[in-house]
């Protein structure tokens, strides 16, 4: 084994960076072992350095970032701050001076992956970011590299625990989203201010990351189409208890059935209670991937925390660090199939669609009319009356996105559609 | 892109060797993509050269496997013969001719694993064999790579497809256990002589390389205590739904409390319908790990068949054909942590045992008895009378399969115990 230590810059202490910290310095031996030489922590980048950090020697903390990636002797730069900047410019400039990167930044990721690839290897250096998507759960290795001889078609997943802790209570507890939500931040899953997760921005960003390694394209962020899950209600659980159905917030990447163009989208759904994903409880994640050969595949884990997305974090250092003392870089960057993204409206899936409606004859014909007129076909529709209003709960075999869109805004003009209630996918069928 | 082509080798053309032939030509331009270089079909050795093989140059069809090997310009020996011989002597001949080797032969790696790296090893060659395991689902790259930061204390899996199938059709539908073989063997889920997976020598081979892995240390064929399914009985499934269970055929990698040894076991479990694995269906495979950081991760698929073991070849393929473009070698064995494998009694778990005692009273008081000298502590009971015969149920607390052991020896010499009805073990809580 090496003697000489690699060196490890730590940008960022908080849950995460503190954890890295702690599992380096009590595995050290484990570590060093598996990577063929030891690793030391050379510099510890904070916001605040007064803060208290159990087991960190105090002269290796500065608040000085760019200065620590600068100094030139630093193999790998952790970055666990988040956000867009200035870990953007702290990677880049990690690049440019040496260093090969370990990142747990979803959002960044999503954003600038292209350039941050890039800019690693023009200096031959890696860019690891394994715990940027479900936390511990081996997911970018296995695609990038487990399915590299296999054609990736669909990836289905509950990727943010926040949302999945949520909606299992509203579906376990019969809870309206404000209580559950209330509950979630009570127990410090859900922040202060929880619109990333509950708005689906964090699922996009990671939706983004899974499909362009799956498909080897460039998804941006703006490619992926967003549906929050604020208005999921107490009653859609309902139904969809009636479909034997349960609801998840979803992020689904897929590759078109003529295999020329892919989606990614995020949204709340039904999926079946029989499929694997539907008995994901808690603020787990997990993800399923369908292929070609492998058929399907799921992985399942803890989406977040501090050890578990340390865990990850870790793993990449290893990796990295043995790709270091090999000359060597992994697999970095595939984008060469280059598929464009295709708008939502090209999505084919089918619709679970509640309508409000006057509780006379002729309402149904004329419903299914509109249905009929927009090529949209029904599967099951089921009516039920209560005091002169009524319900009318439709299901329709696969259509497009524009086809039920164009179905909805018809519906909405007709008199005697009272209002929609609400539209939900049905998935994982 | 090079265009100077990597010769692939492929030894044996059954069910698996022509899906991964069919793949690599119907797939060339992506793997090519993905490797940086293309791949070609340098010749496929095969023992009954007179079948036809669609897809495949005749050309490069060979009853000389050990030519092939010997050629010098092979880049990657892919074996799918299975075996041990002649397996072993080819791949220790690929080495020694310059070639790196993507293995699916578990049986091989689990009983030479070591020799086997040891011979890539000195000739800077890399052994790969994720297909070795659990068909599809990456498994060995998340233990070896993934988790490489992080400490696993316990594997607990489903890995053999065939008992899965036959132990699934007897719980949903109460069929006993010669019955539900016959409909796997009819399906083909069963092969003729159903010995290697129904009395665990399959599973047990997987436990072997994924405790290994798992803990770092050395685990033969031979530390695996291993006990078949063929006795488990309807009864037994009638036991488990009482209590809120299942009965899978699990292979278990455990780290001991102390942290000093591990233990690796297959047999048939009781295991509660909410853990993951209890709804595993049919022939699928998963298998769940526990580790310090990560928490408790899952990875589930399909575990056999030509197409999924293919995709996981074709993985690795992709991978060590990489690595010989960048002159490097992948993670290979680590063995460096060199615990001892313990032997079966230390291993402490639950027990569910079923009496069929004599209707009088004191024979409670008597068990119970038995149990507590042997330090056995008595979870529940449950007493059932039926014509003057009566069955005891009991569930214990923890305890060492020693003591277990010696409990059951005490029930046999009691006069009121007419026999022990079965004595299964309760994991996964």
């Amino acid at each position: 084994m090496r003697t000489r230590p690699l060196k490890v810059a730590l940008l960022g202490c908080g849950v995460v960076g503190s954890e890295v910290a702690r599992i380096m310095t009590t595995h050290a031996a484990d570590l060093a072992a598996r990577i063929g030489a030891p690793v030391e922590l050379a510099g510890v980048a904070v916001r605040r350095p007064d803060r208290v950090r159990a087991g960190i020697d105090p002269s290796l903390v500065t608040t000085d970032a760019t200065a620590l990636v600068k100094r030139g002797d630093i193999d790998v730069v952790v970055e666990v701050i988040g956000g867009i900047e200035p870990a953007r410019t702290l990677i880049t400039t990690a690049f440019q001076h040496g260093a090969s990167v370990v990142s747990a930044n979803k959002a960044l990721i999503a954003q600038d992956g292209a350039a941050l690839h890039a800019a690693a290897e023009e200096q031959g250096r890696d860019l690891y970011y394994e715990a940027a998507v479900a936390g511990a759960i081996p997911l970018i290795r296995p695609l990038r590299e487990s399915m590299a001889g296999d054609k990736v078609n669909r990836v289905l997943g509950i990727v943010n625990g926040t949302t999945n802790f949520i909606l299992d209570k509203m579906d376990t507890t019969g809870a309206g989203y404000q209580e559950a939500l209330d509950e979630a931040t009570a127990l410090g899953y859900a922040e202060a201010d929880p619109t990333a997760d509950v708005e689906g921005f964090d699922a996009a960003a990671k939706a983004a990351i899974l499909s362009g390694i799956a498909f080897h394209s460039r998804v941006l962020l703006d490619d992926v189409y967003r549906e929050g899950m604020t208005e999921v209600t107490a009653a859609d659980f309902a139904s969809a208890k009636e479909m034997g159905c349960t609801i998840k917030l979803l992020a689904i990447c897929e590759r078109a059935a003529d295999g020329g163009s892919v989606t990614a989208r995020v949204h709340p759904a039904m999926i079946p209670l029989t499929h694997p994903l539907a008995s994901v409880r808690g603020a787990y994640n997990a993800v399923f991937v369908e292929s070609e050969a492998a058929g399907q595949l799921m992985f399942y884990g803890p989406g977040a925390g501090g050890s578990p997305t340390a865990s990850a974090v870790l793993g990449d250092l290893v990796a990295v660090c043995r790709n270091r003392l090999a000359g060597a870089t992994g697999p970095g960057d595939s984008a060469y199939a280059a598929l464009p993204v295709s708008p939502m409206g090209e999505v084919v899936t089918r619709y679970h669609i509640s309508l409000d409606v006057a509780d006379k004859p002729g309402v149904l014909a004329q419903v299914a009319t509109v249905f009929a007129e927009h090529g949209v076909s029904i599967d099951t529709v089921r009516q039920q009356g209560k005091d002169g209003e009524a319900s009318l709960v439709v299901v329709t075999h696969r259509a497009s996105d524009a086809s039920l869109s164009g179905v909805v805004e018809a519906l909405r003009g007709l008199d005697t559609v009272r209002g929609v209630a609400s539209i939900m996918r049905v998935e994982g069928e």
